[in-house]
């Protein structure tokens, strides 16, 4: 379904970097869930980053709601959520336009869409895409804190520099949910930044892992073989532009261990069923065990770059240099935590409304 | 929709591994596609594994085919692949059947399905549930060929043992095709099934990572945001049991490098736009670029070992101890390799279709 | 999809006529629904229709149900079920397979599949397809029934022979259920048997109109747009071979009423809101007001006659005259009756799923 | 999906009568097709209506594309289309906002979304969120035409007055497609006109019955069983409010026909395959068979009218007398009519798009 995720709360996207606005169709919500426009825009504001190490596009990101929520509640029909783009250079991208961008999409898109397509800043492709995403999220989110669920999210590693590891989940997120640069040891944050900004000043980027992590789930929610919860945040977690890789609790460590080490042991303590590890990131059988389900997401270093770098004319097939002149940003993964956590949270909710219908959600 | 993959080209999975029998139903299958038993034959038995390293548990794997295959080729109607449950020795699971076995979907299943499950053998969660995606595949995989799309996979890594990396990616996957344990070094390959026979031997098991390259993709193939080449191979790759981790290209390790490091920078060779570097795995945005799309699956140790281990039993909540009894395998990696083949092929082929039409794989 | 039908439940459908076995797989069952066999036996059994109007293909339709049901009871894993081709005389139609029979299928699947179809008895077209869709439903049925949803038909109209409408519609289901040749009054049933046996006689066909109606449907079920309860329902019937118009409530009549008369007044009747009339045939806005679903489905006359035909030589081209030898039913509306019930079951069970849950059917 | 239909190309549909905006976001368009804002809005205006028997509230339907065109073409990523809501009258609604207009979705609304659907002018069941529908068709109907596809559909019956019938499809077809008020009879329009301005008059509504006819198409489009080409018409024309029932060929007419009477026998004429009558429609098993495709739409009188009607109060349960104060249409079968094949573009463009991959409609 291209655009389209989710079987029962679905999100359909839309829109270009330097077009008229982008957006989104959030569908199948529950009805009479409160909207709180302060927590999407908190959300939207922390997916624009910190000033010092993104880009210097400031888009406004005031978002209209044009359906599906009225007297501050969910109706329950579609949710369009539209995003005027104002602050366009687009004259940024005309001179170097057929120069096709490295590991950007702009090849990929000529050869898709044979020319037709919005060229402009990324497009269709352009990042800034997931802000339809996230403010989507920013109704959903709230609704299943209601319900007990959870979700966090932190710069494992940045640059190569590595934060902490989660120790109390529950207190961890709580702390990470409210920070700009959402690390667990600040200190580890200070450095990381430093070193973004050392890769900016020299024209570069730098990539780094996200570490996410949900608590509260029920157990016995995703399905068998192809719906499992792990096969559907990754397909959902490979849509945020960026992301190369995702692992689940011990994730590709797991290979080198033995099955007596790997194997989570359940235990009954007080009654409630548990696992004295967690290596298989809360999920067995693609179903979740009711631990915290767990995964770590690596991105790649943003791929604009100030350095000259070589690459082919789309147009006419000859060997070029490109010398990017649009703002960007050194690195995205402080910005994409917030969009890892808005697609775990659109993922989660369709899994659980699969399961328990339409009206699940309600407060 | 839980036990059905893909949009154009979908299959839908069925079975449980003491029941009657396992099966698929492969539909979206362009008319006239030669199907050749044999070689469908010679990945069943690949993934089937080698004597020394994989269970006792020897099912015949016939095949059966319904429908949807007339005068040795495809219909274009659905075509219903059965096999028969025959060496099944239910009575090994009867007497543990409430101990939830560590890091299987016992637990999990019990919770979705509130005790209906059929618990013998893992039921529908048991990895033999995979021989049907194989044979489907089967159908598939010499069509992509006449398309000049060749799928290969190595193991990588076993029980802590590197296999070498592709070199020359076609000559490398031509060799690999035909081993039972596919190593690109075989002199790695003895260790590894050292290793294997060794955990064995201890009643544990080991893991291992399957890297995996194809090439001949036409370039603009995937769609854009959700379904990209690789969310849509992740999603895939995630219904293979045991799987806990994929990466695309350079994968996790990208996220310590630069932007100018990472970077697969274009140029023209002799009217061919290549990249001279494949960081990004043949994929910008989640489009085909053209070059080979890699990517690395991680497995965990296969969960049952002879081993004992605490758990719980799951009708009376109370602390218990599992010996378990059942035939096993100490390690899957080389045999879900040909799975991983074989959900590549078949997710692969549905973007084909979705861009070309239903008659694209045509002979 | 194709051969999927439903999205929270689904079935996919797979088989030819003449080949190996046909069969269905029916995903997103509730667990602990209990299997009765003799009832889908039954309906079985009704659908092969009585034999003195009914086509001398006897096929033994006994169903084996490979997976998805455990001591009794669904598992909530796919139920795959298989009924094996027994009394095929696929000779009768080698002489004759080139002839494309007159509006029958072998001229579009020629068309569609490029000549590779398994033309033999209408191959994947062939209403024995239906079969399994019939077993299926009679999984769903009686869970239906448990929750008092309760589908019933009767032949309305038949080779131009008026049934009598329904008046006490749960009395008359009760009547109907049971019957081999459904109609509420068996003086008119007598009569539209000789008139069926009279076209027989002379080589020919006739037709007839099914009305159906549903009671015990909760209010509020159905989707907006495009997923309404009218919507999902002509897409499911349509699926049933000689189909060619539905209509809902009053129908093609309504098209000559005024607003006044059309209109379905609301009254509470002893805390109950019902409608004084129900000409919108339970249904408002594509939702279910929760008076009787009832809606009406017209058959064309079987298109296999023994008269002599024109039509053209698929592979030549050239015009010929077909004179049919297979053995035919001279009329299918009083077996499509239990295959329109079944494709209801099926579509509305999928609707209450979606909105109440995957385990809303549970007993 | 609720409010999204199609596979390959699919639209969603949101918004409320008297919300901000109503929309839709069609995607999977090929890219590169000329979008015609003249046609668009030609097509909007006939939806309109004509003054003198439409509704008094008069929306300017300005169109804006928000994505999706790039140049004045597709760009093939996702067109999103608003459309303001301007000429509102709220508190038209607010005095009778508890009392369930009958026929209207109010009550069954208000079971759905459990009192928080924006209940103002209908709110998202409003017909008015067909423009929507109707400005994507307008992008999809001159690209079908440039592949010689060609719809068009006359009022055959309205307030009990018929039209002619169709005799030669593709002159009337260029004849209708010009008309406010689409009959092959201008005569019978005249009548139909005075007919629904007595019924105006009266405070009263009719309906009527809209014909639909597509040349062009090429054979073998469509899918067996659930895909089949009615299956997906008959969706997509429930979908627009007040449809009844639908019929392909002689529909209804042919349940009193004989086998004999009712085949179509095919031909060769001058090296084309055609039949000698068209009593199918069309179609064959569900697939295209070259023929033109014809159906039949019924559509209910307007429900809301003028005159006093009985209702309950949907909050208190109380029996009220509704006299409605709205802006209302005493017949919408004309202003439908453009609905109808709107929505049988978008069906069939997804068909062919399936068949033939997404470049397929490419200029």
């Amino acid at each position: 379904m291209k655009n389209t995720f989710g079987n029962n709360l679905s999100i359909t996207l839309f829109g270009e970097s330097h077009g008229v606005a982008i957006g989104a169709v959030l569908d199948g919500v529950t009805p009479g869930i409160t909207v709180d426009m302060a927590f999407i825009n908190k959300m939207l504001s922390l997916r624009k980053g910190i000033d010092e190490v993104s880009t210097s596009r400031r888009e406004q990101d005031e978002i209209e709601i044009l359906s599906g929520v009225f007297e501050g509640k969910t109706t329950g029909t579609p949710i369009c959520i539209v995003i005027k783009n104002n602050d366009t250079r687009s004259k940024d991208y005309s001179l170097t336009k057929d120069l096709a961008r490295p590991s950007h999409a702009d090849f990929t898109a000529e050869c898709k869409y044979r020319g037709f397509e919005d060229y402009r800043g990324g497009g269709h492709f352009s990042g800034r895409i997931t802000a339809p995403i996230v403010a989507a999220a920013g109704i959903i989110i709230p609704a299943l804190q209601k319900k007990g669920i959870i979700i966090g999210s932190h710069i494992s590693e940045c640059a190569g520099i590595s934060d902490r590891d989660f120790e109390d989940i529950s207190a961890d997120i709580k702390a990470l949910n409210g920070k700009e640069f959402a690390v667990l040891d600040d200190q580890k944050g200070s450095e990381m930044i430093e070193a973004i900004k050392c890769a900016k000043s020299q024209g570069d980027s730098v990539g780094g892992i996200v570490e996410t992590a949900v608590t509260g789930l029920p157990w016995g929610v995703g399905e068998p073989w192809f719906d499992s919860v792990d096969g559907i945040l990754s397909h959902a977690v490979f849509s945020v532009p960026g992301v190369k890789g995702i692992e689940f609790g011990k994730g590709f460590n797991i290979a080198q261990m033995t099955g007596s080490d790997a194997n989570d042991c359940f235990e009954n303590i007080d009654d409630n069923i548990v696992t004295k590890t967690n290596n298989s990131g809360g999920i067995n059988g693609g179903i979740t065990n009711g631990m915290p389900v767990i995964f770590r997401t690596a991105f790649r270093p943003t791929p604009t770059i100030a350095k000259a770098q070589n690459t082919v004319n789309i147009k006419t097939g000859e060997n070029a240099i490109l010398q990017a002149k649009g703002r960007h940003d050194p690195c995205i993964v402080h910005r994409a935590k917030v969009v890892v956590d808005s697609v775990t949270a659109l993922a989660l909710a369709d899994l659980l409304i699969t399961r328990y219908g339409t009206d699940w959600l309600s407060e």
